[in-house]
């Protein structure tokens, strides 16, 4: 199985995603999909066996707010994204409480894939990181640089990496970097083909890493 | 009419609400309100004739994903208010055009209610801020320093203030330290009489601004 989570922010049919399912093994869901594809559509994806189903809301607000929305969702999903500035006291001291007590897991946004993003912060998100001691990380694909430091100061936590294809990054180079997933979506679903699509950004990935775990080997 | 919005995060029936939009101009909503009433109770919500109604989505991923929700919400709502920190490029910039385009406001997060906020980064929310130029700022009313020197820097531009009631801040407070709006949930929405406590809070407030009027006028 892939190192692939599929970013999907498009109502594909089930069908569509149980051929996408025997190459990619996690899935991400976004408010889209909400909007689009109601509660139900929603059970259904759910429905289809993903290792781990994750709901990216990122999420940035007081307490009450994220554990009242995280609360609705949690029947649909494995694991929440909230960012990481917000900070802890007031914010995501009760939502990592919150979900851990559910067994819901929670990835903290630690680097954005967009121009704008501004990694000068990372001393300051880092800290707040080691607080909360979450699941995981989002690092963007589009920053090696802030993979390998992440991966640098959080050896132990997951790494997943968005801003792959149709955002620059090629695939297999976040993983390349460090990441433990790449997240893929627009090339996916918006394909004429998807499943083909996967299989073929699946190959693609797999001949990069074994490529780059090559590279790292005669370096040795 | 008032100087308050209601955060509407909890389905209250619509003659309460019409009870309410007797006293207060403008409401803001939530991915709470949205689900739990779905996008039929939104549109009820909007019918009613507020002078504003906020979609309060804490907008914070890359342009694409923040087009594509609030796309789907434009018929809802008259503004839409997005976190600074994620940046310009790739993010800020675009949606703010599409807002602009759609006709629909833009409001910007500078600083939060809860105590986990760290205001430090500021003078950087504020370059993002003038570089976007949006219709308003929400500045938490838990931290009236702050409210100060956002109005000292946009003196053009609304302010409107979370965090009135159950987060701590007076009523009236933020309005004293230059907010133009308070928003207020919990102390309403959560009454067991929620147009006779609006009443109340309302004139609580009133009695409020008028006194800090009377100090401001006395310094002068």
């Amino acid at each position: 199985m892939s190192k692939t989570i599929l970013a999907l922010d498009k109502v594909l049919p089930i069908n569509t995603l149980k051929g996408i399912r025997d190459y990619i093994p996690k899935v991400k869901l976004s408010y889209i999909t909400l909007l689009d594809g109601g509660l139900e559509y929603l059970k259904e994806v759910y429905k289809l066996g993903w290792e781990e189903v994750i709901f990216d809301l990122k999420l940035a607000d007081i307490d009450s707010t994220m554990v009242g929305i995280v609360s609705r969702l949690t029947s649909f999903s494995d694991s929440f994204i909230s960012h990481s500035f917000i900070g802890f006291e007031g914010a995501l001291d009760t939502l990592s409480f919150f979900l851990s007590k559910e067994g819901k897991g929670l990835y903290l946004v630690l680097s954005m894939s967009h121009k704008g993003w501004n990694d000068s912060f990372y001393p300051y998100l880092k800290d707040i990181a080691r607080h909360v001691n979450p699941k995981g990380f989002v690092v963007g694909a589009t920053k090696p640089e802030m993979i390998k430091v992440v991966r640098n100061d959080f050896p132990e936590k997951l790494i997943i990496s968005p801003g792959v294809g149709v955002q620059g990054a090629l695939f297999g180079d976040a993983l390349c970097n460090g990441a433990d997933y790449e997240i893929v979506g627009r090339s996916i679903y918006s394909s004429t083909d998807p499943v083909k699509t996967t299989r073929e950004l699946v190959a693609k990935q797999e001949v990069r890493v074994n490529e780059c775990k090559e590279v790292s080997e005669n370096r040795k």
